[in-house]
């Protein structure tokens, strides 16, 4: 069915977005990782952005992820995918520029959840995909849930579903950090990158990473690593790079050795 | 499971985007529709709106309809879809604006098609949305084809494929012309304009209907009227309305009584 070898490229909304602004993307950026990614020239990539300014603020404004209890949330509810399509139509538009064929798969469209959590999720058309060698773009996004009506899933939770589901060779994550370092990067003056880390020290120092310190829905860095860890036991390597730097991302992509953390079973 | 009176509602892309233009969206008129279809304030609509200047002429530019034949078509699907979900970005920019909760749902994220035709269509989230009041928005799209490798469906197909599934009540189209004449309304002095056709009588003059003039890879309102008479034949009625004269859209909704063409079983 699935190549083996797909690869998952996950790009943090902090990235792409300024968490600061309000609805501002960095279109720049954007543009830099299209670049990088055609020039990393697979046929077997698969694509998932956060939300960052876009799906974050309006999401907890309106309590999307909490669930439907109130007919005024509707209208939230509404609001909060539109603006994520906003923001996907940026990132398709910089990769279609950039001459790579790529469709963006609307999560809402073929995900339902439950409780919060991934509970039916329509793949064929991923697997059509990417037999064809269009990257599939799926990004975080508000969910119909069987339990709670409906609730925001986040792009770490889509990457690591997928990756186990598929299979995936490897998981690269785009993130604004140049990796995991054992304190806060932001707020320390010596923090300590790690270059490797197995599931055993990992989870160990889990509490202790250096935890992103702006507002997230979905969870900084330490949701980010939780949501991985299933992928990680099944032995998939899970490649953390800083996505603001140049070629950080084209190099992970190929598999070159970069600057960054890895992820792995052993 | 569904609500036996929903709605679905069918706008024309020559209504809400300028066929001469290139992609030129008729922003006051979908502002306006919204508007009408705010005032309607239906908690069983389902819309459907065409592509118009966005979708078909770069559709045609790279035979995405006849499939994949070429490499280089990949990243022509790609783009069609894309200009698509701009084009649908405007209306639900419209619809959120005038606070109708409505979820756009991707059709290529949902369908997968076989020779041109609609195969497999996963509508638990339609029936999910419907069942909560909040309206889901499809458009004719690039779809994953298993036999053509993708290929485009229309509006019509889609509306007439969901009316069949759902038992819904009634269609609503509305287009860019008064109703069905007996002659083309765009070429003819004294074109007759059908107030209710059934469909013997509908079968008899088919081939006889005021064809729209502009061009569509889908079809004009022949395609349209062959796509609608599976749904006609199990007894749903369908209003042909003029979209672009104020509060036609509105009063067919409503189910009042509104200068157009309806067309019936018997």
């Amino acid at each position: 069915m699935m190549n083996q070898k797909t690869i998952i490229l996950k790009i943090g909304g902090s990235v792409i977005t300024d968490k600061n602004g309000e609805l501002e993307a960095k279109t720049e950026i954007i543009n830099r990782l299209a670049e990088e990614i055609k020039k990393a020239n697979l046929d077997n990539l698969l694509i998932v952005h956060g939300g960052g300014s876009f799906g974050h603020p309006m999401a907890k404004k309106y309590a999307i992820k909490e669930g439907l209890k109130q007919e005024e949330q509707k209208i939230g509810f509404a609001e909060t995918h539109h603006i994520m399509t906003v923001l996907n139509g940026l990132v398709m538009d910089a990769l279609i520029w950039h001459n790579v064929p790529a469709l963006s798969v609307t999560p809402s469209s073929c995900i339902i959840a439950k409780n919060g959590r991934i509970h039916l999720f329509e793949e064929n058309i991923l697997r059509k995909l990417l037999k064809m060698g269009i990257a599939p773009v799926l990004y975080g996004d508000t969910i119909l849930d069987d339990q709670l009506g409906f609730t925001v899933i986040s792009g770490d939770q889509i990457a690591s579903h997928l990756a186990n589901k598929f299979g995936v060779s490897r998981i690269v994550m785009g993130v604004d950090v140049d990796g995991l370092f054992d304190s806060d990067p932001k707020d320390t003056k010596n923090p300590k990158l790690y270059d490797q880390l197995n599931l055993e020290e990992l989870e160990s120092i889990k509490n202790n990473i250096g935890t992103s310190t702006s507002s997230d829905v979905t969870g900084g860095m330490i949701g980010k690593v939780n949501e991985l860890i299933s992928a990680i036991e099944q032995g998939i390597p899970v490649s953390i790079v800083n996505a603001n730097k140049r070629n950080r991302v084209y190099k992970a992509l190929i598999g070159a050795k970069v600057e960054g953390t890895i992820l792995k079973k052993e």
